[in-house]
């Protein structure tokens, strides 16, 4: 038996795009962030999400020139670097992920706090104009603030998408709030998560490769 | 400047479990999928996950027989695949991803079908008693079950969550109201996504390893 659906792949990502662009609200958002809104969406199933955004203006031109300049992806956690779609980066562009280096257990005790933070000290060398997608937890975005506050140099984007029920709203409040100068994109409240920051990294990177 | 948040893992899993169980409705769900709709919430941030779960009542209790008897988990995408933790598995049991595959492409276009459901044609080998955990495309389960209805053995679960606007509920759908004999679980409407599917997984496997 031959189940009735669309198998063809530019149809379904023409019908979802139109769909999500038919039920979500984006004309509050900058131009070159529309697009990227409707990725997120398309992401998680959720027309919505465009509502709960907060953003710098400046947030898809600096992410989009520092990959063009060949500068690193740097991601919280292994699905985020899994969902980043390397044929739309530029050649050379690297998706780096320190959640599994050896170094993070012993760093994390050191520091008191998460594996994912501890993950994040371990950018120190490649986070000046980086383009940061944080998919996971919200101990990474909050430590990362606490790091530019110490005066590390300021990434290229910071796209801030932890999920869950603790930390994840406060962390993107935080970084709406105080950005430390370096240009966001976040999702307010409780909702977020790998798909969602893979999905900002693919939808600002389109075109570039 | 030392932001106040809370750093202890430990500390934050039981916080965010809490809330889950606070929030959500779980008196409806048989007393071993509890856990794994609590998993489901927390992995997306939303509790009233739980409220749109479709299931079969030996879901639980089949794919961790077949985990503990070291079958294998089939996952659409590498995201699922990433999440997917391996500590939690019993020795030797395999987590496959065939998307990738290069037989894949060429495939697809033989069935006129996406490259996500010509994957699935390659677990032909594997299927028979595995746990298939399907965290993105519509069209790969769209596409199981037409195999199922070929003649494929059954897996012993199928976990299935793929996400979006097209094909996402209606795929979902036809699983809840047809399994074709497989124990299921599954998430209502368009909702869904990778997190979810490996959070499925993660949850069942607990305690196994």
């Amino acid at each position: 038996r031959r189940l009735r659906y669309e198998r063809d792949p530019a149809a379904i990502y023409a019908e979802s795009f139109a769909t999500v662009r038919a039920e979500a609200r984006l004309d509050h958002l900058p131009e070159d962030l529309r697009d990227v809104a409707v990725r997120l969406a398309h992401a998680c199933g959720m027309a919505d999400v465009p509502n709960r955004l907060a953003w710098s203006d400046d947030v898809v031109a600096s992410a989009r020139k520092a990959l063009a300049a060949g500068a690193p992806v740097l991601c919280d956690c292994e699905m985020v670097a899994a969902g980043v779609i390397r044929s739309l980066l530029p050649a050379g562009v690297e998706v780096l992920c320190t959640l599994n280096d050896p170094r993070t257990p012993e760093l994390a005790q050191r520091i008191g706090n998460t594996r994912s933070a501890a993950a994040v000290e371990l950018w120190r060398e490649r986070v000046e104009g980086a383009v940061v997608a944080i998919g996971n937890a919200p101990t990474a975005l909050f430590h990362l603030l606490e790091l530019l506050d110490a005066g590390w140099p300021r990434p290229a984007a910071i796209l801030g998408f932890p999920v869950g029920f603790v930390g994840a709203a406060e962390s993107k409040a935080e970084l709406a709030a105080d950005p430390r100068g370096a240009p966001f994109l976040t999702l307010r409240g409780r909702r977020g998560g790998s798909a969602m920051a893979s999905a900002a990294v693919n939808a600002i990177a389109k075109g570039l490769s």
